[in-house]
């Protein structure tokens, strides 16, 4: 039996990426795909249009209110909202970290937080998933079992370098290609990207601790990919620390720990997350943690949420390298 | 009067990058250049050629003897010497870093290390110049000042990315282009890389404390550039630490600090360093520092050391942005 | 059944492609790979392993002697050569361009020209294959309907523009990162590149007609895609060109005629070409062919041929974009 | 005695270029510099200000009556329009190619066509000067002496690829970083870029003969440079071409001849020209035009005019390389 999903957004880079991985997927097809280009119908069309599973790729601050709508409308659907809009569990902490109040409050702490490896029980079956921000699976990943372990203090360093299809398809000047190629900076330094505020959620949610992290995201002059380096404080060395994270994720399809750094092209084009733990200076570990911005970062976590919340199996229609390279 | 100045190793980048700024610069004249392509004379030809000045972008391990050599042959011409092979104080510490011996341990300690704006009175008139390496540049430049002010704690992360003219011209697989483009990641992760050895060794010469860096250096997809994000350990807020580090470098030509993280664009193709400081977690300041690899970080400090060696004006042909990007 | 193949030369660009395309075929897997690398066998080694069917990514000038080892010693298995070993019709032919003679003169002119839409029966159940080179794929594609149609005169230009895979993965100091990033230029202008010649052959071949080519390679900085750009002599105009080859393509799954100049996203990552027409000055028709060089400009189409030739389903496996872009 | 120049458009990237070259100028200073950006005036009340000359890089449609209003209001100033409201002789030449009236038509045809190797004379001390586009200085380059001797029929081929800053600095989605990073194709195929009548109209001016070009101008994923390839119809061989462009410009400063096809970045960064000219095959010649897109081809060859304008020796202040590369 095919399922139908409908996509919102697929113009943006996430929700083209989601079109494109389920146009090789076994079981599902796109029943239609909004947004402004030939070939695709309106938003406004698609909250009347049927499916048997919708992805949302629009804007914070509009995508709670469609995924509000479809569940009115077809409550036996699955809604995975790629935005924000759903991933922080009050309006409190919500209105804190994007200065507005949430568009579809009723449902905040309503959708599993979709970072799969974590939250399997609760998406399987689910007709509601929040999933995850790029930076903030990047950065939970290797977090989440380090904190569970109780192997590191509150003091977390991360330095994250992100592709620019993570920048969106705005038509902005500072993301022209003669503004971004041959060059590199930081944005957002220190305490102000949003993603922070679900990661220290998602740790709190999960260990009980709230750690006060230091982030910050750079721009890399590439199209897709993410690198965090992750500097954490124990008393551990490193291999302590490494095999918590593989015990953690052992049997797991997606993520693997990998003994070298690893490289954005590694797991460019796939679902995959690919981590490494490093010996620093004293009381010091250093954590690379890398996935695709689009993949495991978006569109390829969507679907993985999706298959789970379709009865499917998890890693169905996903890329996945065990060994080579992209 | 015209300076003739001999260069050797012109063919890498840092070499080509002297050669390029000596030909526009108004005393200096580039007597003869060595290497492996037409219009060089090889290394040992060079050796016996008589010049006012000698820049040495040599292999670290071959660099030093040839200072050796041309300090014996020439006692009267000022040598800069871009390697590593003077930079640290003793044996010892070279041996331990570079897994060697020195090549010319008589010379160590006599050098003065050419972080120019923190040894310009050694460097003035010195008959030999150690060159700071790119990476420690970076570091050093905003690290000084806060140790030497007692700001923060010796719990320093760096976690820095370069360009891939750091890496240098040999032919090697990993840095084709085709390895290099739309990647990115980390090498030497945590303790390894050399130029930690130096900056130590820096900042207990300034300040009698030797903090135990924790240094991931990453390679960036594009020609030229460093940007080093520091985070520093702290009771105080970031204001004060860019009071302090705008306090120590007030007045001064090539370093700049500025309010927003600075860009590789910034500073590329120029002698100049931009310096921003921000706020993040608790007892956490951010600090990013950029300079041009082979600006700055190279072949731009070697010829502001010349410069003072010279007796000449310490900006001499080294081109700078106050306000425009490169 | 499963397909056991084994692929020779597996570390280079073409040959990393095809075990790439071979891990998610539906019918055949890597039953070895040869190369400098963990994980490969020795070439020595792969000739003494018996299999299904053999891909040959190898150097020419040696792979013509390992496709006749592997014809003696399993002659039911199917060898797909991707080198120029086998690509010309004569030993004199092949000396003019190779400036060698060919390491298998016995097997010239017995290997189908794999250009798969237009040998496709010569391909279907044959045991040897010469897998055309990239630029004459991008070349011959739209030149042969319109010679075979006689729509243009003899005197043709092709402007030509390749990714640096093309190059392959030797360690060069022209290929390096920093040599080819931010830079464009042209290698072997005018009639000096060997794919002329096997083009010229096949025009012969399929129309009688010996045109002889201008041809210009380019190396752009990005890794993969081929763009040529054809300037063809004609009194018709550019709708009867493009009529002449959509109706020879029309039903083909991988060669679409397009509206719009193609990108090189529109090919890069499947076995697509893409051809635009459009009037130039008087007399004057501009063809504009797109290929991924690494897709249906070797690994792709060669897998394509593969299928042909073990009697599979000619697409099986083969990514292909019938809307979106890569 | 310092001349104070005016630059109008000072935030695109042509009066980016031109304001840089101005900071090192060694005769000349930016008075004021108009543009949407901090420490700008407005295009309004830079028309009020008077100075010794004026740069014009704002949009054709709007530059002319700019050149207009500044020639009324301050005579005895030198005005250099980099746009391309004067490059054309007559008003139905500019509505042909731009489709809307000229917006200065008394002044066509009285300003010089600034290809200054052509039009030094004219231009010395000329008060208003038309500036070439960047394509048509590339190609006029070579194709101008080649008429003149009579050396080449009117078939003429150009393919040309631009870096992205000859797109200009609007934000455009298909100027994006992930829109032109990894990718490459042509645009305005055959016949419409606009180019192309500055072009005809310049070798008409020349040589009273009126060639009909086939033009196909591609997108490069870099930000600067032009390469044009020129497929000229000959009965000459190459040697005689190369040596007719080579006595033309013997003795230029800006203008070389060269052996080997030339490379971006031998010219990027330089207000030079580099072409060189090869056999293709019979009874074609290949000629490979290489300048920088924002130096020759826009603000280096008008600050060359603007220094004959004003009476000062034409190189001031203008980067070539005789030798090595940028």
């Amino acid at each position: 039996m095919q399922v139908d999903v409908g996509v919102f957004g697929a113009t943006g880079y996430a929700g083209r990426e989601a079109v494109r991985l389920l146009s090789v997927h076994p079981r599902c097809r796109v029943a239609f795909a909004t947004g402004r280009a030939d070939g695709h119908v309106s938003h406004e069309e698609g909250l009347s249009r049927r499916a048997d599973a919708y992805l949302l790729a629009l804007p914070h601050g509009v995508s709670g209110s469609y995924a509000e709508t479809l569940r009115a409308s077809f409550p036996a659907a699955a809604v995975v909202d790629l935005s924000a809009d759903l991933r922080l569990p009050t309006a409190a902490e919500y209105a804190a970290w994007y200065q507005h109040q949430p568009p579809a409050p009723a449902l905040l702490g309503r959708a599993p937080y979709g970072l799969t490896e974590w939250s399997r029980d609760a998406v399987r079956g689910a007709r509601l998933v929040a999933n995850p921000g790029c930076y903030a699976t990047a950065m939970a990943l290797p977090l989440l079992p380090l904190f569970a372990a109780g192997l590191v203090e509150d003091d977390v360093v991360v330095d994250a370098k992100s592709g620019a299809t993570g920048a969106g398809k705005g038509p902005r000047e500072d993301l022209l290609f003669c503004e971004l190629a041959d060059d590199f900076s930081a944005y957002a330094p220190g305490r102000s990207h949003r993603h922070i505020g679900e990661v220290e959620a998602a740790l709190f949610a999960a260990t009980g601790r709230r750690p006060s992290l230091t982030f910050c995201p750079h721009l890399l002059p590439v199209k897709r990919g993410i690198l965090a380096t992750l500097y954490v404080r124990t008393p551990h060395p490193a291999a302590a620390l490494r095999e918590a994270i593989a015990a953690r994720y052992a049997g797991e399809r997606f993520v693997h720990v990998v003994d070298a750094p690893p490289r954005l092209s590694d797991v460019a084009h796939t679902n995959d997350s690919r981590i490494s733990v490093h010996d620093g200076g004293p009381g010091r570990v250093v954590v690379f943690s890398a996935i695709d911005n689009l993949g495991k970062g978006a569109a390829g976590q969507a679907i993985q949420n999706l298959n789970l919340a379709l009865g499917l199996e998890e890693g169905l229609g996903l890329p996945s390298l065990s060994g080579g390279r992209a």
